[in-house]
């Protein structure tokens, strides 16, 4: 192990950091082992001066000292296997363990976590203003005497939408339906858009439903279950549920033996890199999209009552397109009365640099819904239009229409936010590790291949032909980080990630260049 | 308001209740006034002495103060309509407030609720042992950390399954996937029916996928997205999003305008009341309707891969079938090599006087798949097959799967259940209940129709005409309860539901009668 993933010392258990607020925060002294390591991977970083630790009391590096996995997480992985499907393990962790961007193991290891399950931590393991939140009197009523929200909303609802999940609501949306996780987000964005274009067709909202389209609605079959569809596009993913698949395309073991609709998919731009060079053929990718998109939307057979995209294709391996291709995406679907519906469940909160990644596009026009979930901790759609509330009560409807508890830990992941200016620093810190990872692709382009995502935050990704080793690898590296789509790595960062956090990863990734 | 409707005091607030352990509970003397109150009402209750009090500080009635809603909740439900649709709201509630069986309001009313938010609260509002969970280290942890349990499981995963979620596994079942709510528990488990079935047409777990099927499912085409069905029954309720809902026959505002699967139903028995007076033509009906579902399993041009049904259908209006029939499916199931999944959604978790209503049966083979939600306040399905683990990891996978939280919380639900003996509880209660509504039935009979649920806890219903009219004033006499189908009044309450509960709901049940 070098000496640079040193741990200074074990992370103190949660209930240690019940009173640890950043008000007491002290300046980490990371500047001179940065530097040292800069020096010795002789790549050029930044130089701009380390700020404040938002956990001071964070390890200063990684430490490992088994192979992951270690004995202890082997014992206790051969034991869930029994009753829980583990072929999919990552890593077992210990959370109470685990703080700030250090995930810790069951045989003491602590690894700097850029992948934040997948993508779904927000402001760090263990953060104390959550912590204050999860121990509230009104999480705990939350906790334990849980709403049918739309027969018994609880007094404070209004409330806790309002100073939480509808603070951050984008720009031109104010209203929101909230439900569990990124699935089900999209799904009953799609019901919405389903409900609002045959209301459209049937001449409005106080036209009565045909008799026709009633009984055959309880037989599953046209024109009461309409065959309408959702567009989406290849390479994308919005969840693994029957309809949320129908639109997912990203890899056929998440979709062979499950029915689908019989949706379209157009598609998504496939761009080069580096950008600056391959400017002409980019935006003539994007146009041959669109004009694809506008095509289907105009003669697919099952009439497209909306279009879900997401701002990057996440799991689909990082793919990302311009604003230039979204613009024109809300132009068509304008044009031909399809709503747009902007699937955020992973851009979304912050880790663009902007809070909604489709801040970056600079909309005339709002796009119609907003899903969100992971980061959030919380999940649902957001819509302006009136007209997406649908006609008749009992239409949007489920027992639980999500989670108070949730909710209310939403309001305090922004608040943290806020207080510390999160999205600010995840700008700042992506671009230093954009250049930095830049720098590292100068010296190894065969390691760091399509590097993309500048000015994006920390929602950066690059190819590597060995990806599955590299990420093996990087653990043994103290750092766990995660990939997508085929040949993908991507960085997942929390928003509390720092430059010093920055120097660590790109440490590891300069190593593991030489290694692979 | 009647006298008999008075509450003694006022409820105190969560926070004073937390170190309320039923340790130091108290003998309610409430003897007095429900012979008093059955004495009006001139009907014979049962006169078992009452048992130990649960909740020995819940009011000792409702309490009304102001029609429902009051000025204070119609100034928080205007405020709430502007961000979140309340026109299905059908009461805003204070549940910091709200203890036991009570349920509180804005305005100070507390009332008895028999409906227990859908079905959903198991062991009464701000219960203590609950809370006691709900603040405890681990579910602070569980709140802020939440892991992507399929890639990064806690390490203590193995031992809150085990002490939890599968401590109360059906008979023959000894594994669970996790989720989130009846819906998507539903979709998980019917995609796993999906796997299955596919791979036992393939030839087994080992045989590789087809490259045909590899391709069209990324198309959403047969073979890869295959034609295949599950099959439901009329009036059955499985949830809302696109899979379950193709599979909910319910009703059409639930189904109308959504884009369904061309899956089949089969009829569900129609029983007559008394059960004792129709034995020979209610047992033809189910015979009927089991020859319709094995002509569909043999015919359907979707072949069906699983067949879904719930013990009671609930929100269909409380359509009871009897063991005969579960067991006459669990045969022609077995027959085709169709999948028979149990949906314990509302009947799970005590509510029949069994902690799965299925156990009423008393089946030679279990179900191949029975899910769960709303009482457990976590959901997923459990199964015992080891072939219902798909073929390869990532095929039934999402970024949380689940809730630790939530799962914790099951866990202590479990507990207090065992503690307090709360299945046998609601099964004599439930007798007594049932019997008592019998007596009203004789006294008038035309608003207690078709009274069922005998044996079943206290899972009962009956029919009224004037439905609607009768819901809404049950609230004037203090007590929630709700109605299920068109004409259904559905009893739901939690499982700490007492004798002297039951008399106050007797009392106005029977008041309702005489004003309606």
């Amino acid at each position: 192990m070098a000496s640079a993933l040193r741990a200074s010392r074990a992370l103190r258990p949660l209930t240690r950091s019940l009173n640890l607020r950043p008000s007491a925060r002290t300046y980490a002294n990371v500047t001179e082992s940065r530097s040292a390591a800069a020096a010795a991977a002789q790549v050029q970083y930044d130089t701009t001066p380390i700020t404040t630790a938002f956990f001071p009391d964070e390890p200063s590096g990684p430490q490992v000292n088994t192979a992951i996995p270690g004995p202890k997480s082997k014992e206790a992985i051969a034991k869930l296997h029994e009753v829980f499907d583990t072929r999919s393990l990552n890593m077992m962790a210990n959370y109470q363990q685990s703080y700030g961007n250090y995930i810790a193991d069951l045989d003491g290891n602590v690894l700097l976590d850029v992948y934040a399950q997948i993508a779904s931590i927000p402001v760090g393991y263990s953060n104390p203003a959550l912590l204050l939140a999860a121990t509230s009197p009104d999480m705990a009523s939350a906790i334990i005497n849980r709403p049918a929200l739309g027969n018994f909303p609880q007094h404070d609802w209004a409330s806790i939408l309002e100073t939480g999940v509808l603070r951050v609501a984008p720009k031109g949306l104010n209203q929101v339906f909230t439900a569990m996780a990124g699935s089900d987000a999209n799904e009953t964005a799609y019901k919405a858009a389903f409900m609002w274009k045959a209301q459209q067709k049937r001449g409005g909202p106080d036209v009565d439903f045909e008799p026709e389209s009633i009984s055959s609605s309880m037989d599953n079959k046209a024109p009461g279950a309409p065959n309408m569809s959702i567009m989406s596009f290849k390479t994308g993913f919005h969840g693994r549920l029957f309809g949320s698949l129908s639109t997912t395309r990203s890899k056929p073991i998440h979709k062979i033996d499950i029915p689908a609709f019989d949706w379209p998919q157009a598609p998504f731009p496939m761009l080069k890199y580096p950008l600056e060079e391959h400017v002409a053929e980019n935006r003539a990718e994007e146009q041959r999209c669109l004009d694809e998109a506008e095509d289907i939307i105009k003669n697919f057979h099952n009439p497209v009552a909306a279009v879900v995209v997401e701002p990057v294709q996440s799991e689909g391996g990082d793919n990302h397109a311009s604003p230039f291709f979204f613009n024109g995406l809300r132009e068509i679907t304008r044009k031909h009365d399809v709503l747009l519906i902007v699937d955020e469940v992973q851009t979304g909160v912050g880790a663009t640099g902007k809070f909604w990644a489709h801040d970056h596009w600079n909309l005339q026009d709002p796009p119609d819904m907003v899903t969100f979930s992971k980061k959030a901790q919380t999940a649902g759609y957001y819509f302006g239009n009136p007209e997406l509330r649908p006609n008749k009560p009992y239409r949007q409807f489920n027992t639980w229409m999500g989670d108070p508890a949730r909710a209310i830990l939403f309001r305090a992941i922004i608040n943290e936010i806020e207080r510390l200016n999160l999205v600010e620093n995840t700008a700042q810190v992506g671009d230093y590790l954009y250049n930095g990872i830049a720098g590292l692709a100068q010296k190894y382009p065969q390691h760091f291949q399509n590097l993309r995502g500048k000015g994006q935050g920390t929602f950066i990704a690059f190819d590597n032909p060995k990806r599955d080793e590299f990420l093996a690898k990087m653990k043994g590296l103290g750092i766990n980080i995660g990939g997508s789509g085929a040949t993908a790595v991507r960085l997942r960062p929390m928003l509390i990630f720092q430059k010093h956090h920055a120097d660590i990863l790109l440490d590891g990734l300069e190593k593991m260049a030489n290694q692979l």
